[in-house]
């Protein structure tokens, strides 16, 4: 990785060959304006190139005699070697603050599974084995059925017992078995229970052991992930993400419900679940280029509504007090007859849910994380419109779940918008000047802000004093960003010029108000979990972090706010999208699969609602971080720095 | 029962009320003319009725003075109080005929099921049961999920555990507990092993429990009968059988599979069985008055190419050598997915077959008579155009198969037809005069002959030495009934004028030649299967027969044609249709879904075609009824004695 020096600064950083200097300079804590976005158009992310060689960074925003001294405009520029890079320095103001830097980005590390290992330590133990035979073709002295020939051959040629056939098998055997000279392949489906029986489940002319695939599913509210894994190395083989084709119907699981509930409310989002995923299925299938045959099995998590959707389980009584799901732990199912297009032969394995708002999803996330075999205690956090909390390790869990808003999705907010090209994904802030740096995704002019965007912005804000502890702009801060407009107040990130909607692009109080009652409603509900079992915020040695944005987060920003709880950034692991996570490892090893019957006996659900301290605990997190600052040490520290520096300034 | 005593015969008899008196009169072994078939036209069978009352046997046929006398019409009176009966002998011929009786009919007993007796054995015990449950609506403090509530409930007010959940009731659990304040009814599955687990398939709202019932059907390549079995009762609550809609395709096995191989073949008649299964099912549902919802259950039994038709299984190779059906034990299969329109609950369980040509009908019948508990001997033999042949025990077993051709459903005959009305069905002769008594099904005019009828003519005449040991008429007669056409000699059993056709019914030769090879394949069967085990005939203790025609067939008649082997009729039972038994019994006690699989790994199949001394027993069959006379001594005897009798009147 190419290391990139700023100057006059002194901050070094390694970086991606490619990411943008602007990047770099943020991931740095070195701040430079920018208020367009990354796309050249304000041109004020000039700097020079020292030592060094980048790609790009010229464009007519920049003089012809600032090109030839080396000047680039960071938002443009590329890293391509190692650089030493000047940020030019045009006032003693500027200067100054070179002692008031930002906070250096910390994003969490990205859990991934080390297949060697996992294969080493003997977990790579797949739900479907194939299994090559080579029979000797019936005769006069033996015409036992082709079903009994297969099933001696698997007895006697590999040792398997215990074994049930399959009707799909059962319908295909006889031409199968005569189209290669009685050499064929089975499908072998492993019990979930060591008691159980191994299911001979299909049957393919001549040797297809070598094509073997599983697929795993994330049934989310708003987006449905697909996987397609190689059974043989465990590998992934393709990905495929598609929107639930249910977001006509309503964007959040309430409206759903509400959907549901209506005449032929029920049907329609069942069909229109399956039609997403069934998209999804054929697209990985043809990406991998994978025969429908050799897909041998499925798994799928969602929330507990996404479940019931999906199975067609009438879900009104979810949101409706005391709060009831139908079923929580779910038989496996065929495939097809879910309405979902794999061949006969392929099982559904559906994730079980705990509770009408800590669903397979969550699960998913603590089979998947290995937090279920874990000594350590952890909390795990899906972090989304409605954020679910576990706190556990191996011999007990408790959870809950909180509605947390669509802070984190870019709703609620004036300018809110997904993680789509031109959000506003990432921000810092000049401390003295209050100008802004933005970055868009896709290097776009910006269009508005996202979820990741929102909380750096608040927590740079938060630190650089432009917002106090309950979210409110210093209104004696002069700069022509911060305004009032229409009674609210507001930070202008972008000018209309700057951006491609033709109007400022804003951040304002009620924005600010939204987050804070998103993060209030997590972290609170972590609180009060933990006090309903005896312990404290001390007592956690681990964060897991899940949920679509987590990976952009940063962490020292999300702590600023009060979203998670202050801790050593190198205990929080960011294990992205929990749910497809869990279905791939069950896909993996089948382990997981007999063990999450029992997890989900140790999980203990409690509800917010039902709590006493819960509300206490609200109230108290409705401030950034926390009225209670003790929680949050190192903030606390360098709130106090950040005062003395600016003090020095002045 | 009323009592009717023949004069001058001296024989008596006791009869079933509203028997017609010539059906009396064969059973007792009194010869009475009646060629017309017991429609009253030809007027030849008069009688007096000296004392007690019968209904009807008036018509213009009888002169006004013989009815004032007491004549009555033999075919057409009905026997309703214990009666005095003068046959009029006309003739010193007559007369001395009276000591040369046919022999009275002996059919065998039927076997039915004693329920109380199965009760109090402890053997009733259905596959499906219900539990209805009363439970308390979920609250803030216990809310779980509908399915655990169920399963609480099972397991707490009811000791039930190893339970698994069916996906039918998740789909319908969270309203049906609403509609009655979370009173209902549950479904539960046993499982066919006792390692296995109780499956809960079904919820209805309130207290169903009364209302528990279950399909049994047999498939039969003819016909297809359907009974529906009240669990609570065992009783049977309606039955209905209608023509196999694949007859269309084929009257035999044969014939459809070569159908099943062309183009689209399996498919249509896979189509055709089910919808006769549907209609079936509909029909006795309606008879019944019962709601498909309480239905949980359904057994099916058919021969091997039966059940690879309706489980849409390539028959291909269940016709040409080596023989090898697709699969013999079939795992349980959602009744839907078979295309039964039955709920979605529903489970089917197929009978097991045992080899190409020994089926599930065959299994079926043996579990169904209990003969696998049985510690005698018992030969098993089911009748039909495949006969199958079963000896053993509770300890072994050995089957085979023989093509015994269509002469038993009256195929293969000039005049033959099905048990249809019109069907002369039973028969004597005058041993003197050569005319016959015909009594047809239904007392219509002749219209031909069904394969009961074929039986016991063949045995009549080769008694009274009309026919020879091969079958051949005697020509130096003298009658006008045995007469020579194009090259064929015939007996005449009906003129033109007294028939329903307009032509003389006849009984030619080759008709003869096929019975005698029909029944050649089967008791030579039985011989080799026999010494293929080291066994002989009187080894045997007792015969167990079944078949669509069985309980009318003369057993006396039976033996002297050498379709049975020579034992004590007592000993013999008609097991009716063996196959539909098996699955209504299958459906009552769940321990013989558990036992036929064991049963089916101790029935050892011998094909006979592969089996040398076959055709050597085979050879020594095509006699009336064996070369070795000695495997029939009381038969023997009887020749004997008419031979001696014969004397004394000519």
């Amino acid at each position: 990785m190419p290391r990139v020096y700023f100057l006059p600064h002194e901050r070094e950083i390694d970086v991606q060959e490619g990411s943008t200097l602007i990047r770099a300079a943020l991931e740095a804590g070195v701040h430079i304006n920018a208020s367009c976005g990354g796309t050249g158009v304000c041109g004020k992310c000039r700097v020079l190139v020292e030592e060094g060689e980048v790609q790009g960074g010229i464009n007519e925003k920049l003089g012809e005699a600032d090109q030839a001294k080396g000047y680039r405009l960071a938002c443009q520029a590329t890293v391509v070697s190692d650089l030493k890079i000047r940020v030019p320095v045009e006032s003693e103001m500027d200067a100054a603050v070179l002692n008031v830097q930002a906070t250096p980005r910390r994003t969490a590390h990205i859990r991934q599974v080390d297949l060697q290992d996992f294969k080493e330590k003997g977990l790579f133990l797949p739900p479907v084995e194939k299994k090559y035979l080579q029979m000797t073709p019936p005769s006069a002295e033996d015409n036992a059925s082709d079903v009994t020939r297969v099933v001696n051959a698997l007895k006697l040629d590999h040792d398997e017992h215990q074994l049930e056939v399959g009707f799909y098998l059962i319908r295909k055997v006889a031409d199968v078995l005569r189209e290669q000279e009685f050499k064929a392949t089975v499908t072998l489906a492993r019990p979930v229970h060591e008691d159980g029986k191994t299911g001979i489940i299909n049957i393919q002319a001549g040797d297809t052991a070598a094509r073997n695939y599983a697929v795993a599913m994330d049934v989310g509210t708003t987006t449905i992930y697909g996987q397609i894994l190689d059974l043989n190395s465990g590998e992934v083989q393709a990905e495929y993400g598609d929107f639930n084709a249910q977001m006509s119907y309503g964007e959040d699981v309430i409206n759903r419900i509400v959907h549901a509930e209506k005449g032929n409310g029920l049907e329609e989002l069942t069909t229109a679940v399956l039609k997403t995923i069934n998209n999804v299925i054929r697209r990985i299938m043809k990406k991998a280029e994978v025969d429908p045959e050799d897909i041998s099995t499925i798994t799928l998590a969602g929330n507990t509504t996404m479940t019931q959707l999906l199975l067609k389980l009438n879900p009104r009584y979810i949101r409706r007090s005391p709060y009831v799901p139908a079923c929580t732990l779910f038989p496996p199912i065929k495939a097809h007859e879910l309405g979902i297009e794999l061949g006969d032969h392929v099982l559904a394995l559906v994730y079980p849910s705990i509770s009408s708002y800590v669903g397979g999803d969550i699960v998913a996330g603590v089979m998947g994380s290995l937090m279920y075999r874990s000594e350590e205690i952890i909390l795990y956090v899906d972090i989304g419109t409605n954020a679910e909390i576990v706190i556990g390790n191996k011999d007990w869990m408790a959870c809950a779940a909180c509605s947390a808003g669509p802070a984190f999705e870019g709703g609620g907010m004036k300018f809110g918008v997904r993680a789509e090209k031109g959000a506003i994904e990432d921000f810092s802030v000049d401390p003295v000047t209050l100008e802004p740096m933005n970055l868009t995704i896709g290097q776009k002019k910006p269009i508005g802000i996202c979820g990741s965007g929102l909380i750096t912005m608040v927590a740079v804000m938060f630190e650089t004093g432009i917002i106090d502890n309950r979210g409110k702009f210093n209104q004696d801060l002069k700069t022509s960003r911060i305004r009032e407009q229409d009674g609210i107040w507001e930070y202008v990130l972008a000018w209309a010029e700057e951006t491609d909607i033709g109007r400022d692009v804003v951040l304002q109080e009620p924005d600010i108000d939204n987050l804070i009652r998103a993060k209030g409603a997590i972290y609170s509900g972590c609180l009060t979990l933990l006090s309903e079992i005896g312990l404290s915020i001390a007592d956690l040695d681990r964060i897991l972090v899940a949920g679509g944005f987590g990976s952009y987060v940063d962490l020292e920003k999300a702590m600023t706010i009060g979203l998670l709880p202050e801790m050593d950034p190198d205990k929080i692991t960011y294990v992205g999208n929990g749910s497809l996570m869990g279905a791939k490892m069950s896909s993996l090893n089948n382990r997981i699969r007999r063990d999450v019957t029992e997890v989900t006996k140790k999980m203990t659900n409690f509800e917010l609602s039902e709590t006493n301290s819960y509300m206490d605990n609200y109230i108290g997190s409705l401030f950034l971080p926390h009225t209670n600052l003790d929680q949050f040490p190192r903030l606390e520290e360098r709130l106090k720095q950040r005062k003395q520096q600016m003090k020095e300034i002045v």
